[in-house]
């Protein structure tokens, strides 16, 4: 079957304190978007859309170039306003008719191989394959002036990963945007298809803060990706 | 004000794949419970009961008496078989009938002692203070074969301590147990009161799996407690 990911590196940095972009930051002396990249190019017969904003474009180049020169099989699209205009103009790169895509969130570097090639076996069974894990924590609905317990056995985090197959995701893709698009899952299910969920990896980071960057660190020393 | 602190120290270890129970795993060469004892040590005037399993008394009365020999304001009590009756029991060796009490899970040691007065701050306002943070992930509820993308920005993480108002305290935990009872917000809530919820800290990690005490460790490098 065809494979494809795209790989969304969107962030401004602004959360990170740091004019550097996050998915620029070093980790272990590498950019993280070069580890995420890395885990993917081990998939087999694999070709990589790189979406980052027009500003980061020169400086994705310059690693790119300095990483993977002479590597077949990765490209690059500008991103959207929004993380979904960011996914559309990925998913517009890709060319082929038939085969499956699978997102990814660029600051997720920590994503074990072995888990990307799960998710296109089970999403070339149910049609998606969207990585979750179950929330360890106790949880609580916070809304104005009231909050509440929830019940945690159901909650699960969702993380990415999130592969399906791709004449359906084109199809999802061409619904008008809704704030209620939080990911990829959920804009399969409101073009009305139920999600396949699998199960994901805690050590699956998304780097957001600072010390997220160090828990990365420590938990590559141990990762066997 | 009087305080007191109830450290829940009731894991068997199981999920650590180890035979010593987490709560007395090393971290940077010191037993977890320590670490955390000491964060509620630095707070002035505070009595700390910790309540663990009776076949753990013996290592923690040795760990006791190697870092805190001498020291006063710290007993002990045995758990009960689910986590309501051992904070039941901890409660039952504070005398006092007035003033707050702090509960705490024994396996978060990264806890800034800033927090824990804070807590104490806010229950004194309040009647209770919560720690919550707001969950960083996309989240799915799981039922059965339903599945469905929830709102996150309204979905909280809940952390420990969670601070009440003593004879408020007693009363909710008059109540039969409960198995909506997940936390102590939920048993002070089931009693008819409103929780108070604080701005918790993403570094206070419950360390349940081995990659937590690995992130704990490179966490306590940074952390200014």
């Amino acid at each position: 079957m065809s494979k494809y990911a795209i790989i969304v590196a969107g962030g401004s940095g602004s959360r990170m304190l740091s004019e550097v972009p996050k998915q620029f930051m070093l980790l272990n002396g590498q950019p993280i978007i070069i580890h995420t990249v890395k885990r993917f190019l081990a998939v087999a017969d694999l070709e990589i859309v790189v979406v980052l904003p027009e500003a980061h474009l020169d400086r994705w180049l310059a690693i790119k170039n300095t990483y993977f020169q002479g590597q077949h099989g990765i490209t690059e699209t500008i991103g959207g306003s929004t993380r979904f205009q960011s996914v559309k103009n990925g998913l517009a790169k890709i060319s082929g008719e038939a085969g499956y895509v699978s997102v990814h969130d660029a600051v997720r570097p920590l994503i074990k191989t072995s888990l990307i090639n799960e998710s296109f076996a089970q999403a070339s069974r149910h049609d998606s394959a969207v990585l979750v894990v179950k929330s360890k924590d106790s949880l609580r609905k916070i809304d104005g002036e009231s909050n509440q317990a929830i019940d945690r056995e159901k909650i699960y985090q969702v993380q990415t990963p999130q592969t399906f197959e791709l004449a359906l995701f084109r199809k999802a893709y061409e619904q008008p945007e809704s704030n209620a698009f939080t990911d990829d899952a959920s804009v399969i299910e409101s073009h009305g298809h139920r999600v396949h969920t699998i199960n994901g990896d805690y050590a699956n980071l998304k780097i957001t803060t600072p010390e997220d960057l160090v828990i990365a660190e420590s938990l590559l020393k141990f990762a066997d990706l």
